[in-house]
């Protein structure tokens, strides 16, 4: 079957790892039909739009979306802080109601990772909730008596849908293992609907182990015994940080893949890779590809293709051959590519 | 000078590591009158109370307190969750104006740590405001329309004094860097507070070197390059999943120690080591006192007996000789022992 992607290349080795993904898609098999977008730092340096509401419009319109990276080379100033975030990755996370961010993280060469020990794991994030909402404000601004409120909100559905996806994901796999992973000692108001929804969704998924761990608890635990973890759910916050840091123990950063999706296909669902756009890698063919290729094979099985993302998948679970091996591996990754 | 030192011990663990460094402060040189106050778990089961008033009056009293760990037995369900941490360690904090929590970090032995590189770092966390504010509600509970809100709230005072007591420890450093971490990309309006209280107050200390990372990039640096880092200047909630993080890639959470302090002196401060009451552990001579005794340190410096301090860092500065290791050096410390 033909998929119409939208592939928006973005910044940096963005369109470089995104050409590599969609190549590696159709070599496996994909029948893909690409259009390019031309948004990021660039594009918003040349324009003054981050994007616009007809492109938005017609990003709707396709199957799903390919995204590379996004972000002015650093020391730029010409991009106020954040406003590509907000304005491109969250907006697209929101409009398209992506309320799931799936990111799974496993370990090739233990030997090259930086606590030494296996991961197997997908952490499942709430995709559009949280303290992403923006609720909030600053009174008496300016003033020696300033305060900046700044509101995360949770909805029942919002947690349940998570939740329930992340019970799916749980017994799809060998261990069946699901961690609900919050601060509900001192977030009492969102822990306790978290907790409570996700003790609720649990009568229903018998066969899948569960349990509960402090945000604080789980950075340790990621770092002295990640294998104690199979599938994590948390919300949009603590995901943000448990991901980069599984990506940390893992392999790195370079070889995060993620999906933000929208499992009842509402619209298109969008796939990246986690790193940022690393300008100083531009054209050097160190740009580790990895990442992108997986998000790309996670939008194919999304897309219904399960055999040639396995294909895809089975490809990726083999350590290249060392000459073929960019910079990276096992490496500090590079400060330019933690966005 | 004769210090008064109220001691609560608490739960497991804890009255065996607090005893051993009150000991070594002693030993040390330190004139301490100290009274036990029974607190925690124990306390709460056999009297339905955490901590009642009178106590906390009594408390006030003293030049200093010094706690052990509270929390119930792994499994044990007569303790309601986050009932001892709310009612006792955040009341405190709060009630005593502690508006600093401040923890060193310092590998001993860099073949022992999961990351096997050296960290000599300080996190300053503000610790009366942000996320622990407990600002919230639960709208429509128990409906399939409940909404969770749970809000951050921070100030230009609680943010400026905390920023203000970061510069002043980096000056004192021989780095002299100070990182800000928040998610100012994210989280816009107590970012922007942040970030412009850190850029305006950085103009009284050009002698330090400042940077901004944000949360989640600087989980990665704390596993990939830890040594990046000299003092890092966070909100609450980040502090407390950076402070668990950065003790598990230095030495582990039985090494972190730390100073809840109120640099104006309105009334005690109070230390304690980060870890947690590891009830298994409780007479077999395996809990490591390396916190608490770093945590007393902390104490007499901050009492002015900085001779006496010295003493005591100096020797902890030290790995102790094979046979008087505790179990965990280096080690997964063990899941009770993590709060
Ligand atoms: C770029 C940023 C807004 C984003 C986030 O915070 O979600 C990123 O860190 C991520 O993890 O996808
Ligand atoms: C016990 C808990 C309330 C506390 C916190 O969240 O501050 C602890 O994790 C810490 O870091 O001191």
């Amino acid at each position: 079957m033909k998929h119409r992607i939208a592939v928006i290349g973005g910044d940096g080795i963005g369109p470089e790892v995104t050409s590599e993904a969609v190549k590696v898609a159709r070599a496996a098999g994909a029948n893909l039909e690409t259009q390019e977008f031309d948004l990021g730092a660039a594009h918003y340096e040349r324009t003054g739009e981050v994007l616009d509401d007809a492109t938005l419009t017609q990003l709707m319109g396709f199957d799903a979306i390919l995204l590379g990276a996004i972000g002015p080379a650093i020391g730029s100033t010409a991009v106020p802080s954040g406003i590509l975030e907000r304005g491109l990755l969250l907006k697209l996370r929101f409009a398209l109601d992506l309320y799931i961010n799936q990111r799974p993280f496993l370990t090739l060469d233990p030997s090259v990772t930086t606590t030494h020990k296996p991961v197997d794991m997908i952490v499942i994030r709430e995709n559009t909730e949280g303290a992403y909402v923006g609720e909030g404000g600053l009174l008496r601004k300016g003033t020696p008596f300033e305060v900046a409120t700044q509101g995360s909100v949770n909805t029942r559905n919002g947690v349940e849908r998570a939740i329930r996806y992340a019970f799916e994901i749980a017994r799809s796999r060998e261990r069946k293992l699901l961690t609900l992973v919050h601060k509900t000692n001192v977030l009492t108001f969102s822990g306790d609907l978290w907790y409570r929804t996700f003790v609720e969704v649990s009568s229903e998924y018998r066969d899948v182990t569960t349990s509960y761990n402090h945000v604080d608890a789980a950075c340790i635990y990621l770092v002295e015994a990640p294998e104690r973890y199979d599938v994590i759910v948390t919300d949009n916050l603590f995901g943000d940080i448990l991901t980069d840091l599984a990506a940390a123990v893992s392999q790195g950063i370079g070889y995060a893949a993620s999906a933000n999706i929208n499992p009842e296909r509402t619209g298109p669902s969008l796939f990246e890779p986690v790193h940022g756009a690393a300008h100083d890698r531009v054209g050097t063919g160190e740009a580790n590809p990895y990442a992108a290729i997986r998000s790309a094979a996670m939008m194919l099985d999304f897309l219904g293709e399960t055999e040639v993302a396995k294909r895809i998948e089975d490809a990726l679970g083999v350590l290249p051959p060392e000459g073929a091996r960019t910079s990276e591996i096992g490496d500090f990754y590079g400060e330019r590519v933690i966005r």
